[in-house]
């Protein structure tokens, strides 16, 4: 069963989410990586390092993030833009396909409508991994990504499917 | 004699510059990563691995990288955050410290003041380096902001002795 690392990148709190498809998803490590209040490029590093270990144990095959669009402001956005760039070079330089995805399309995996909050998505991510107890919100979120991943490469392969009977019958 | 090695980030192009630092600083190796028009982590996966090969030759101590506060919109620095990220975690990921510093102490250390334009930048790098014929705009900032590093890192230094010497004649 493919193994899929799920991210929800940030520069205080990264959250990750190594979860194994299958008919039934299942959560293998949720966790997320709280940054000290130090400088900047050691933050980076740290999110790097931690998830090369993630990677490491848990041999994921894909990687599966956020697209962000907007923000708030341009120093939010570059503060953002690194984080993400750390999380994506720990897939990235080891030859680990990362696919991004919007908002729009996480919440319409999850809850299946594309607006949601974010106490309805952490209440059906564990619904659908079957993680009982608390789930905190960053690493909720890259559980989100992850199961949204598995969803779209299912939906992809059911196509592929479609298409060549289709073509047998023709 | 400590190695430097100068980064100016981007997406498309990421500047590099390995100088050493002296009486005269000295270029080691001064080029550009040229980005191919593939998908965004792509990108940052081969600016690490690129940086991560130069590192790995050339053994720099120190990075120092240009810090850039304001951008044209919120998209755009999440781009140049993105290719930021990826190139401190090269240096990061390793242990080796990274300094930034502001378009304004790099002009001032390389033309004396706060304000100069791109070509002032690379006729001041090259003189300074002694780099003959033509140089990258890209790889002139990346040598610049090492160099600005090399200055700063000499001031601290006499500043130390300054105190010492201060200190005891008191």
């Amino acid at each position: 069963m493919a193994v899929i690392l799920g991210i929800d990148p940030g520069s205080t709190i990264t959250g990750y989410a190594v979860v194994e498809a299958g008919a039934q998803p299942r959560a293998i490590e949720i966790d997320c990586i709280r940054l000290p209040r130090t400088d900047f490029p050691t933050r980076l590093g740290l999110i790097f390092q931690r998830l090369s270990e993630v990677i490491e144990t848990h041999r994921p095959e894909q990687m599966a993030i956020e697209n962000v669009f907007v923000s708030r402001n341009a120093a939010s956005a570059l503060k953002l833009g690194q984080a993400r760039g750390a999380a994506i070079c720990s897939a990235a330089s080891r030859g680990i396909p990362v696919s991004e995805y919007t908002p729009t399309q996480i919440k319409q995996a999850i809850v299946g409508r594309g607006h949601a909050d974010k106490t309805q998505i952490q209440h059906m991510v564990k619904v659908l991994l079957g993680v009982q107890g608390a789930l905190q919100a960053d690493a909720a979120d890259a559980a989100g990504v992850a199961i949204c991943h598995i969803h779209h490469e299912r939906t992809a392969s059911r196509m592929r499917v479609a298409a060549t009977t289709t073509g047998r019958r023709a």
